[in-house]
């Protein structure tokens, strides 16, 4: 779902593999969102102080603002809309106001998002956490876009551009202060939602979230898909002054990655719902697991593992 | 939902007052599960180490069990079967280990209570917490039974003994080591599904998990249902050599209280599930919101609000 580090994935796949296998249909453990015997999207994700983001840049209610958002990307990464959300705020305490501060993002993110904000949970703790679990659902009898669907030749998308967010914390962490759209990618970021579908009624054969960075995410839909992917690195989206490496390797930029056979068909989609024609970035390749990144004279090979928790 | 301390309530009742009425048929925040549109029960809970579990007198797998086992407690609340679950898990750095030993209670409770574990998410942060979302249903086209049902007349019930878990945590504080079932009540709850059901259909109008202690917990339900209640000292079943101040107040035992008109027709319910028949311990009456604790001679208004965290 998002902010994976080192052991992480580790401890999902061991947890998966001793469940039963879900039956026919229904999408377990390993996919953005998991997809339920009636086709409903189930996802949950966590956002921790000193870990996903810092209250001496940002407002509590931007984490709440984020932690509702950070779900319905992945809600969108299957080219669903989000209906229902739950929340379990764990706040520190003596911080009079903090828990008010973090609903104002909240209610914010469930209004503008469009996600009803049905049931909450509060407890204390040492650091303020917020997790929420959104329920959603893909419309127009579409099948959501798994992650394993990718196949060679397909045309590799992503919806905007790459390391915004990024830059806005590496200009936080040198005391410089970031570009308004920086600081809003980081801060409040806007999940894909209409992209996704977009996306999904446009052919889609695959999609994931860009939230660990694109390098990192790719490789998860090349793993799921068992394919390659070829990146080109003049066509990734990128603001000025970022090098490549970052843009590559910063996350919470939630936007959308999507393979897809037939190009016209996609910006035939975007067109129609009003959207910007997403960016092609590269091409899925067949052989290994692998992300090349191309140049016009040289390729290089690139690590895919990315930003993973370390959790021993 | 659980472990509500002093502030949380006014937090939840400000988040839902800034946020819009739920449309007809769906219930949000402020009972122990959402009821979405399609019926479906949504529910949420987080248990933080050193605030709902110490890892000094339990096992991480018992904290894994606990995080599964207190949400279903919330769907059997309503009535309802636990379908699907998403997990999301905060691990401290340096722990090796930690994250699969949390992993072996969450499967066993997956596996024994009968939930689809579909779903997980883990984080880095400074405690382990867990937060489980569960989504369920209520099984036979009945309604879900909410807190606000109770009316003047009905019978008071619990499906158990109350202070059981309290009986093992003080126990615990001393340096004495808990009996069997006291700790097997506090470290493996073991929600009452089936209990709930029959409740349901034995024409519950009201009820509630007992997860902060009756007192505290009967207390919402009656402010849910403007009514009061007296509550048989003699009859509430509790643990030898417990007082029963502690047996009222003490959290964590995760019994149903109900409310119904027929005893007969509960204890009709209860024996066609083959199940004990629930203790009938008061009865709801008139008046603001208060709980009489009766003796044979006399009787004590007792505070209901009950153990909240304080959240400032």
């Amino acid at each position: 779902m998002i902010g994976a580090m080192a052991g992480e994935f580790a401890f999902i796949e061991r947890l998966r593999a001793r469940l039963p296998d879900p039956p026919a249909g229904v999408v377990g453990i390993g996919d953005d969102c998991a997809v339920l015997a009636d086709g409903r999207l189930f996802a949950v994700d966590s956002l921790v102080a000193g870990t996903h983001f810092d209250l001496r840049w940002c407002t509590p209610a931007d984490a709440g603002w984020k932690a509702v958002a950070v779900n319905v990307s992945d809600i969108a990464a299957m080219g669903g809309r989000p209906e229902a959300a739950v929340v379990a705020v764990t706040l520190p305490p003596g911080e009079p106001g903090l828990a008010d501060a973090v609903g104002d993002g909240l209610v914010e993110a469930a209004t503008e998002l469009g996600v009803a904000l049905v049931g909450g949970d509060t407890t204390s703790g040492p650091v303020l956490s917020i997790t929420v679990a959104v329920l959603g659902r893909v419309p127009d009898g579409r099948a959501p876009v798994l992650r394993r669907g990718a196949s060679v030749g397909d045309t590799v998308f992503v919806t905007g551009p790459l390391g915004l967010a990024t830059q806005a914390l590496d200009d936080l962490a040198a005391g410089r202060t970031p570009s308004p759209p920086a600081a809003a990618r980081l801060h409040r970021p806007w999940p894909r939602v209409a992209d996704g579908e977009a996306a999904a009624a446009g052919g889609a054969t695959a999609m994931i979230d860009v939230s660990d960075g694109l390098s990192a995410d790719i490789g998860h839909l090349c793993d799921a898909s068992g394919v390659a992917v070829g990146i080109e690195q003049a066509a990734v989206p990128r603001p000025d002054g970022l090098s490549i490496e970052r843009a590559l390797t910063g996350g919470d930029d939630y936007e959308l990655c999507f393979t897809a056979p037939d190009r016209a068909r996609v910006d035939a989609s975007f067109a129609a719902a009003e959207l910007p024609a997403p960016h092609a970035v590269g091409a899925i390749i067949g052989g290994d697991r692998r992300l090349l990144l191309l140049t016009p004279d040289s390729f290089t090979d690139l690590p895919t593992g990315g930003w993973e928790h370390d959790i021993g």
